[in-house]
């Protein structure tokens, strides 16, 4: 549920009560019960294990309390729900990863409480894809909404840092997690990429900025190597309208605004944030706590509805590609 | 008309002959008159002054021919059309600045052939700045469509170049000149401006990136001290979705892609590069020249109708307010 003094415990009962015209599969909501029932007048059935969630998820949205969140105010983060927020998270990933469930969707957490408690990581991503054993650059974060796809090569570091940052080493990890990824968990036998530029226009031929020149397209030249659908780098501002949306599967991006402002321009209410690279199935509401509107039902649970039936839809797949 | 092989005299065409449709004021078209002959089967009408552009511009689109651009081929750009295109824009602007036509419109241009020809400017617009007698920092380029205005505060810089060009004083410039800009030019009393942070997430109160604290926080409280009605530094990934959009007169971006991204993502056919800060009403569509669509009847003329309409309502506006 994440922060339960943020949307996420709104957003997951609003989810529950959508279930059945939705056709979600069904979930368990992991935090503290109390964080639900302060926020949401609907049934609620505190329970122990999976096995019980399963059985009442038709009547009352299963919760396993796994942390008692104290003084829970929505809109009021504190301590005590940042602890609740990470050991949600901890017992979550363990259920995945165990197999008892089939699929992680995490809630929106305050970062800045995280790191008060000594949370290292900088964000759940992060943090899921060392508790799976799998490196930074290997773990992907893909975007997705019903119209675009984007992967950012790199995420939460100032703007001055990404053109140091980028390496054809980098490029090529993600780029090949991006595909492996888009195969396993969506369905895509041969994903086309989209390389977007760093510089405006692409860098022109190098008239404004080489990366394009001495990074981008050495990657670009190895993924069609080794057989990937890849065009560019493109000019970033001429990439995402409708028209041009339709040529590629997903938008492969230098830095985190080149691929977060269109999918967020577009998709804000539905948009998803997928892991790629795990041995798990992960995904979230990609969209923060909201904190000045918790609390007040004011909270769209569509991106979290969204991420629920991404989760699933990947879990069927990756079952159904297993046992054949 | 810009580039006589790209598509610009194709949508010139085309919007005259929406201009009841679409209430456009009378104008004429710059350049080659061949041009327009060689991609478009309408009624052209050769003509030696602006007034005789008036009288035919009913029957046909009047045509003022300025340089022979030799042999035209639509996709095919080259020297002698580049020199066609650089006389037309230093014709309409002469015109523009004389007062005997009320406003220019720019068709796209190629800036490599322009390069070639010795044209030293990036683009048209710092051009025209100079012909105006108006420094760079002092023009900005506007980028407008129906549901969307923003400014770049440096445009075709490589990115990494980003970081170190911006300065309080630089952010000041542009955002006093948009102000002006937007009351002289559209009308707006009061405009609300929104400041993107550089970094993701607007830097996280420094934790990524210092440049909103450094920078940004420092000129808008400035531009509050002067009575601006402006927020900031947003986080450029949620500032643009339709709701966000509502609340802002323009998005005040820190570089090209920045601001390029949303608005040709929401505004790909119908965008309109707008300068502010000159004294002449300039306006141009918000595309390239498309030379791989050039001479094929596949053009969309919505950017050039859109630019000529603003081009008019901005006219409109500056001659009311000069009058009373």
């Amino acid at each position: 549920m994440g922060d339960p003094a943020g949307v996420g415990p709104e957003i997951v009962a609003k989810a529950w009560a959508q279930r059945a015209e939705r056709k979600l599969p069904p979930f368990v909501a992991v935090g503290d019960v109390r964080a639900v029932q302060r926020v949401w007048p609907g049934p609620v059935a505190p329970v122990l294990d999976l096995a019980q969630a399963s059985e009442m998820f038709d009547l009352a949205l299963p919760v396993l309390t796994v942390e008692d969140a104290g003084e829970i105010t929505p809109g009021q983060p504190d301590l005590e729900g940042a602890r609740c927020a990470l050991m949600s998270l901890e017992m979550a990933v363990g259920l995945a990863r165990s197999g008892a469930a089939r699929g992680l969707v995490t809630g929106p957490v305050s970062k800045s409480q995280l790191y008060k408690i000594g949370f290292t990581h900088p964000g759940q991503t992060e943090f899921v894809a060392e508790r799976c054993g799998v490196s930074k650059s290997n773990a992907v974060m893909l975007l997705a909404g019903p119209t675009l796809r984007v992967v950012p090569i790199t995420t939460h570091i100032p703007l001055a840092q990404v053109p140091g940052t980028l390496s054809v080493d980098l490029v090529l990890a993600k780029a090949r997690a991006t595909v492996r990824g888009l195969r396993k968990n969506f369905g895509i036998a041969e994903p086309r990429l989209a390389f977007a530029g760093l510089n405006p226009h692409a860098g022109e031929d190098g008239a404004i900025g080489r990366e394009e020149i001495d990074i981008l397209e050495p990657a670009i030249a190895a993924l069609r190597d080794e057989g990937v659908d890849v065009v560019g780098p493109l000019s970033a501002d001429t990439m995402f309208h409708e028209r041009a949306r339709a040529r590629y599967d997903v938008a492969i991006c230098c830095y985190h605004d080149q691929a977060l402002v269109p999918i967020k321009t577009l998709h804000f209410d539905d948009g998803v944030n997928f892991t790629l690279g795990l041995p798990i199935v992960r995904s979230s509401p990609d969209h923060g706590t909201a904190f000045p509107i918790a609390g007040r039902d004011q909270a769209h649970p569509g991106a979290m509805i969204a991420a629920i039936a991404m989760a699933h839809e990947a879990a069927e797949r990756r079952a159904a590609s297993a046992s054949t």
